[in-house]
């Protein structure tokens, strides 16, 4: 088993090659090499089998022909331009969100192999005229470039593998919380920080009020469905290939609670609530009445609780 | 009033540039020029202003960049590889359906200039696991790599127009009956043969049972509605400006009686009935239980009755 990650280099993954190099094996059949791309230089990581680190630029077609090999037998593609970025540039998400999924898509479909190409879609592809509740079979109408340029992605998924290039799958991924890192300029950043700050000691701004609801999904509960996708039958998946990964819908509340029910009642007291109407009017436009029916009967799931997100950023990510 | 039809030589584009040209004017505003543009020299046809024909070549940007100026105000994006040459040729309904539409879109976001842009999609995006009723908010599941081409041009329709660079419409075409025309070889192609040819005095054959369903519109109406399109008023568009264009269900049944009202019991003594099971295979996928709700409220409208796609057919473009 010969798996690419594209986009190795980031949050999810890196943690996605960690599991796979606990796992040693996908799809039933032991790892056999691993190669993380990225626009940078990935950082390795220690497995039990090979691990590659190469440069790619999913822009460029002879970039991609030199990264996907017809020895990859599944490709993780999960390299993008986030959203607040690919807005204020719409050739740069353009060129990566759309053409360099193309890219992948067209170097898999030259190439004859059929791998199975595990695709990062996300819930901003839901929005304007979609109708509550949200899910598998609503109509993608997104706000945002990068949520067209993901609903674009999920219907070259679901063309190419009709057309027996590929054996795709396209999960939508929720918000990811709690994210580590730094804080970051992304309108959902106060999503994590608010928790990951204070859990850290120091202290976070909430831009919004605590009955704000919104989607969520903790980074480990990703990565199992993300190899969990990847184990798929073909069979089993119909005809669409694109589905929603589970989450959950919380409160900023709920959130808070949850922190200091798993951490006592410290974190909290380090949270600043300045409303920013400019946050505000960004995210209140984010749809969070999501629901996985697909992928859950097929075995995906959420945390079950976000105590649980809590416990989940403690032990994994804590610095 | 300038006016591009990208797709001029084709059987919409004529009879569209040919309503235009007895209509004078557009959005209100007379029209002073009009280019019919294709892959091929399209006809010229006569009008009271000026009627230029020009080749292009959407797939090539710098035949896109020679066509598209600063001067138009109004695109009509029609030209496409159909469905059956889509589905032979992956490469050509990729560069024309899709590349080619995105370099549309992209020169005008260079030009800046804001031009309305009415694109046709089609009922094709209809299929898979999208649940019956169809129309507006319907999830885009299409089973021939067309109709995803389709789908991912109205996501740029609405991405493009979000975004400020065009005021973008798009139009789910129905199934287009009667056409008129020589016999072709796409599966649709009986739903107008077998009206045509009767009606011409010819032969045809019917290769579906008389209680097969589908979604029809007639020329007429279609252009009809094409230009209230270009009409509309962005203000009543809302988030998204994709949308059904209305049609009507009918049987084959329902059809050839509708003929035998107008034209008399001799036609309907002219079709073979000859099961095909090819053709019975595909078109027993497509979709008929389609609505367009939204279009409908703008003041688009459907036929009447099928005798009057009888009787557009006999005044339009019999022979």
């Amino acid at each position: 088993m010969n798996i690419l990650i594209i986009g190795g280099g980031g949050l999810i993954g890196q943690k996605l090659a960690r599991a796979l190099a606990q796992n040693g094996t996908l799809r039933g059949v032991p790892i056999t090499q691993l190669t993380l791309a990225d626009i940078n230089d990935p950082a390795p990581i220690d497995a039990p089998f090979p691990v590659a680190t190469a440069r790619c630029d999913i822009a460029d077609p002879a970039s991609v022909a030199a990264t996907v090999t017809d020895k990859i037998d599944v490709i993780y593609l999960l390299a993008a331009i986030v959203s607040s970025h690919a807005e204020e540039d719409f050739d740069a998400g353009m060129s990566i969100n759309l053409f360099g999924t193309y890219n992948v898509l067209e170097r898999c479909r030259i190439l004859g192999t059929k791998p199975v190409v595990v695709f990062t879609s996300s819930i901003a592809i839901y929005g304007g005229e979609a109708v509550d509740p949200l899910g598998d079979h609503s109509y993608p109408n997104p706000q945002t470039s990068y949520g067209a340029q993901k609903a674009i992605g999920e219907i070259l998924i679901n063309d190419y593998t009709r057309k027996g290039f590929i054996d795709g799958r396209a999960f939508r991924l929720p918000t990811i919380s709690v994210r580590p890192g730094k804080p970051n300029r992304a309108a959902s950043g106060f999503m994590s920080s608010i928790l990951r700050e204070p859990l850290n000691g120091q202290r976070a701004t909430c831009p919004v009020a605590a009955d704000f609801e919104h989607y969520y999904l903790s980074p480990r509960k990703c990565i199992e469905n993300l190899i969990k996708g990847a184990n798929l039958d073909a069979a089993d998946l119909g005809q669409n290939r694109v589905m929603q990964m589970p989450g959950r819908t919380w409160s900023i509340g709920q959130m808070i609670a949850a922190m200091t029910e798993v951490a006592g009642p410290g974190p909290a007291t380090l949270i600043d609530w300045t409303p920013q109407p400019d946050v505000q009017r960004i995210v209140s436009g984010w749809r969070w009445d999501i629901h996985a029916e697909k992928a859950k009967r097929l075995g995906l799931t959420a945390d079950d609780s976000f105590q649980d997100n809590i416990r989940h950023y403690l032990t994994d990510d804590k610095p």
